[in-house]
């Protein structure tokens, strides 16, 4: 589709090849559909809350576990290392949307918690980011959405156990 | 799983409440998913080939348009900005992996192509990249790789539509 105008729905999947193997496919197709959601998601927070999405995540992760969570749990369940989430948390405290307390279990142990400011700036996000991404599927069969979930957990089940065996 | 050891497996589906929707819960299942691969695959290409994910990402798109493509059309495809994708392909010219040059349907436009140096460069790539990912989806059952691509083509066909409905 080479010159195609600027409606091209060109995408990850774009020119490969017809021998090219079902998991480099699935993995494009994946890559392409997360993108695509989230671009969409990005935009919303940013022209409804003048956000941006890793400050989301953050804020939903530790709503999370409303008793608190330690920094390396919180960065673990982001998928991100503990230097990229402390400046992060850092600036959200500043803005009096967290905490950082000593865990009631340990007190050695610092955990992240919402503020009251924190919870509702959140409260306000949440109905519509998941709005958002209902509304990109409501075209997938329901039935059919069902089997997707569980074939992605096939697929999250075969990287653990990949990445346990090395 | 609070004060989870290193070990743990959380990420961006732990502490979701048993309400949450179905579509949310796709949603971080799929980047879940994207994550780990493409955390691995990074690893990767920094380990082996002492390179970067969107140069990678940069070359392997311009190869499946052996004639050239315009850079409007490489954006597209690899779903970033105009912005984003000039100086990573400034850089890959310098380095005389790629090239610009005229199209030959239109001298007007110019489109890129891989030089024979970035060609070596990315085949000594791909088929370890493919090796990978396969690597890592060898636990899922065949026939249910196929239907999970099939239910991504849904998911696919379903964001389309609704951004087109827009």
């Amino acid at each position: 589709d080479q010159g195609s105008p600027a409606q091209s729905t060109s995408d990850f999947e774009s020119g490969l090849k017809d021998d090219d193997r079902l998991d480099l496919r699935i993995w494009l197709r994946l890559l392409t559909c997360a993108n695509m959601i989230e671009r969409r998601v990005r935009q919303n927070l940013r022209t409804d809350f003048d956000t941006t999405l890793p400050r989301f995540d953050v804020l939903a992760q530790i709503d999370r576990a409303p008793e608190g969570q330690p920094m390396q749990e919180l960065s673990r369940r982001l998928m991100v290392t503990n230097g990229n989430m402390t400046p992060l948390v850092d600036r959200l405290e500043e803005e009096a949307l967290v905490v950082r307390e000593p865990s009631a279990k340990d007190r050695r142990v610092q955990h992240v918690k919402l503020t009251d400011e924190g919870k509702s700036a959140l409260d306000a996000m949440i109905p519509e980011n998941k709005r958002l991404v209902s509304d990109l599927m409501r075209y997938v069969d329901r039935d059919r959405a069902s089997e997707l979930y569980d074939l992605l957990g096939d697929l999250k089940e075969s990287i653990l156990k990949s990445e346990a065996g090395k």
